[in-house]
């Protein structure tokens, strides 16, 4: 007598199961399990007006009043820096470069360092060809800082994810090294 | 007779509706029901020379030979401004901050005042720890105008959506007051 | 005998397939085929101090010391533009316009032409309305470059994707036509 009424049962919970997933899309906890993890360096030298050969940032925009003045001292408030730095996989400068961190920060506080950041790592190698797009807000003065992968190309197809970004090292205004953890939590 | 074909039906329906969902993740519409909804508001004030103090944002970046003449006038085409703005529950300026917007525009449009936005809002208290990142077209004179929520950090972990904003006041060039409805569809 | 134990078979492979379905959010590779495709082309005219009415971009950014100098001879590193253009459907320049592609762009590398592209879609025609947000690296020299759809609004609601840059025409310095191939994978 029960048998009859088994398959749906199976049917009801297999039901119940299914909503519950689509439900899931929009508002249930996603798995916070990176489905991929990398770790890199980039190195920024930024142009002084003497090491053209080095540089591989430069300022590139400052309030017309402020540059030397009020709003940029001392915090650089204003400043935007476009930059093409070499990515490593150690924290070594001349290590041989994966590929190359392109984009631009500028400095958004008064009082304290802070920034924020647009670029993209761009990898053409043996191990990686694709890109990674970054955007989000740089306070320098945190140990760590969260940024958005908002978005992938190549085998980085579609990927989003956090990155988070670590001062590594630097040299008075001129060098500085990142260290970054890229968890990305949509593959394709 | 027919109870042993009623577990291969429930099975059939069950394929099928699993079939569905998971075609549903690149085809079928899904649902436009926000998993969270936030509103704040955010306050401008546009260095001009005389108000260091007070001064949130910055012009920054403008044509050389344009800034006061061809394509500066009369929409401010091409000036770009990067601002720290308090960010406030409700329109009063004075009232207490809880969080910060920090980021650029620009403006993009000869003939009417329109402008790009790429900007974080910082948060960093007891209601919520944590960054979302936002970037779009803002069409000033459109009374709503949608830009996109393209990640979060902390509490805002991946997060995807829309934020609408609205100019909720204004003072001369110097003082915007702006009203974001920010819907989030994307929650893990 | 074996027909009580049917059920829970296919109970058995409905939980199989749901987990599946659940762990293939974050795992398993998703289907690469768009929900969404548009082609496109840009029309960018660049302000050069004469041709005030054509125009729909001027250099709004470059280094103090190093725009006519250094860093921004031969590959105009350091030169950040902002555009507003018309989008036609076909590569004619005098289509009428279905959109405008409004943002920014900046010269990011030393040794070639490469640029870092933050720009919209905006359409508000029979067509379409709405918006597209795009973010990405921009290798000029390359024939085909892929840049994030990272966000979209009205008639493009959350959208993501990518899209494929492809330099059409180019004359001198001034002006620049670009076709785009956009792919949606998803769609809302």
């Amino acid at each position: 007598m029960a048998n009859p009424r088994t398959p749906w049962a199976a049917l009801f919970l297999c039901l119940l199961i299914s909503a519950s997933t689509t439900i899931s899309h929009s508002w249930k906890p996603r798995p916070r399990t990176p489905c991929r993890e990398l770790v890199f360096y980039f190195h920024d030298i930024l142009y002084n007006g003497q090491n053209y050969n080095n540089a591989t940032a430069a300022i590139i925009g400052s309030p017309q009043w402020g540059n030397k003045t009020a709003m940029a001292v001392p915090f650089n408030f204003g400043d935007m820096v476009v930059f093409d730095d070499p990515i490593t996989l150690d924290n070594n400068l001349h290590s041989p470069p994966v590929g190359r961190a392109q984009g631009m920060y500028f400095y958004d506080q008064k009082s304290i360092y802070g920034a924020w950041l647009g670029f993209s790592f761009l990898f053409n190698s043996t191990e990686h060809v694709g890109t990674l797009n970054f955007a989000g807000a740089d306070p320098l003065m945190n140990k760590t800082r969260d940024i958005s992968v908002i978005g992938g190309t190549g085998d980085f197809f579609m990927a989003r994810g956090i990155a988070t970004l670590q001062t590594d090292a630097f040299e008075g205004d001129v060098y500085f090294r990142l260290r970054v953890d890229i968890k990305l939590y949509e593959c394709w």
